[in-house]
């Protein structure tokens, strides 16, 4: 399993993910599902990834393979596309493709590979956005209403986005809001594990701003964490019936 | 869908149920997911139920009709059985046979029917007990490791039980914990619904000591809800990443 979850926010975007796959509960390992793609102060975009590895990856190759060939195109890259717009289009097409193609292989075995993803970018002059692909490609955006999209493991850590995340959240509240979001499905899926990677891009400036990660010693994460429980405890405590 | 939760504590056990069914989001109604049997002071039995309201109904019917019948025996009847254990083999056998029988009417369309059970009591001069049954009629116990069982939609609710459930909780703790499960549960997810059924049984008392139930409007559930609102607000705002 997964989780991933983006913020887009007035002042930027940040994005967070786990590194645990499996295959199996006796088969586990850490990969990277956060990808960076960066022509610094004109163009940024990270893809979050969730789901089938063998799809995700592939995905990711073959949007590379597209950026790195001499006769790209605004057609065929995501780095030349010239909307946001076309870059979610392009992922979900390239995703879409590539998920039929192993659906095929694995349907003789009756079995099936889904993937899904969050693309969030902007690029000079644009606007910042923030997608999610859906496994047939189609996708839904970000909004002032609906400021953030996750996807694998969600609902664990929806709770306390829907409390407090709004369009208007600085970045620095929405990195907490992420990792709160994190831990409490940390602690309750195994599924999902550290270390943990965290990007902020701020608005216009084209570029990561901040990028973090979280091995699972890590201090600061620890504290926070541990302060988030005494709070809800102290919190619970305080309520009455 | 419908989310239900039972604690099982030293003192006692609490169980929580929403009362919202439907078939497709335009066709929504309100049934009761809690049933109570008893025999004060001699045996009470209290069954949650999630699922399919046709498996669950003809369940409780098929259990009600057996407890009813002159003729019942240890063997049939909830209500004789010599132990807990035997209560929940036979709700298991039950729903096991009910879910097939609905199963194999609904296979000609393709579709399939399903629902699973909490089954919370005690005897006298016997331990209270706690059994989640499963839909093909196997169950699992609640232990003092992990004192609740939840079923339905459980992963919004689950973050608050496992930090602050343990078995040596008071029940009014319990209350307030089952509650604000609820409430993130019902934030959440729109198939999760007022009104609630509440019951607590005291240890040893063998009869449900406390029954309420929680109107959509009621003033002392929103209250609560918004405090525990606020101090998760609070809580957050104290924190630095």
């Amino acid at each position: 399993m997964t989780y991933c979850v983006g913020l887009l926010l007035r002042d930027g975007m940040v994005l967070l993910s786990d590194t645990r796959t499996n295959a199996g509960l006796d088969n586990i390992a850490t990969y990277r599902k956060m990808f960076v793609f960066e022509d610094t102060g004109e163009r940024v975009i990270t893809i979050l990834t969730a789901g089938s590895l063998s799809v995700t990856q592939t995905t990711i190759a073959r949007l590379r393979d597209a950026m790195d060939d001499p006769e790209s195109t605004p057609e065929t890259s995501i780095m030349k596309a010239p909307t946001l717009l076309k870059v979610a289009e392009l992922v979900g097409n390239t995703l879409a493709r590539v998920r039929s193609d192993i659906d095929e292989k694995l349907s003789a075995m009756g079995q099936g590979a889904s993937a899904s993803m969050i693309v969030a970018g902007q690029r000079r002059g644009g606007a910042m956005r923030m997608f999610l692909i859906y496994p047939e490609g189609n996708f839904i955006e970000a909004t002032e209403d609906t400021p953030f999209l996750q996807i694998g493991e969600h609902k664990y850590g929806k709770p306390i986005l829907d409390r407090v995340v709004k369009a208007h959240t600085s970045l620095a509240d929405a990195q907490k809001a992420v990792l709160l979001s994190m831990d409490s499905t940390l602690r309750s899926n195994l599924s999902v594990g550290m270390p943990l990677d965290l990007a902020v891009i701020e608005r216009d400036a084209c570029r990561v701003t901040l990028r973090r990660r979280i091995e699972a010693g890590d201090e600061s994460f620890r504290a926070m964490s541990d302060a988030w429980s005494n709070a809800l405890r102290e919190g619970f405590t305080r309520i009455t019936v």
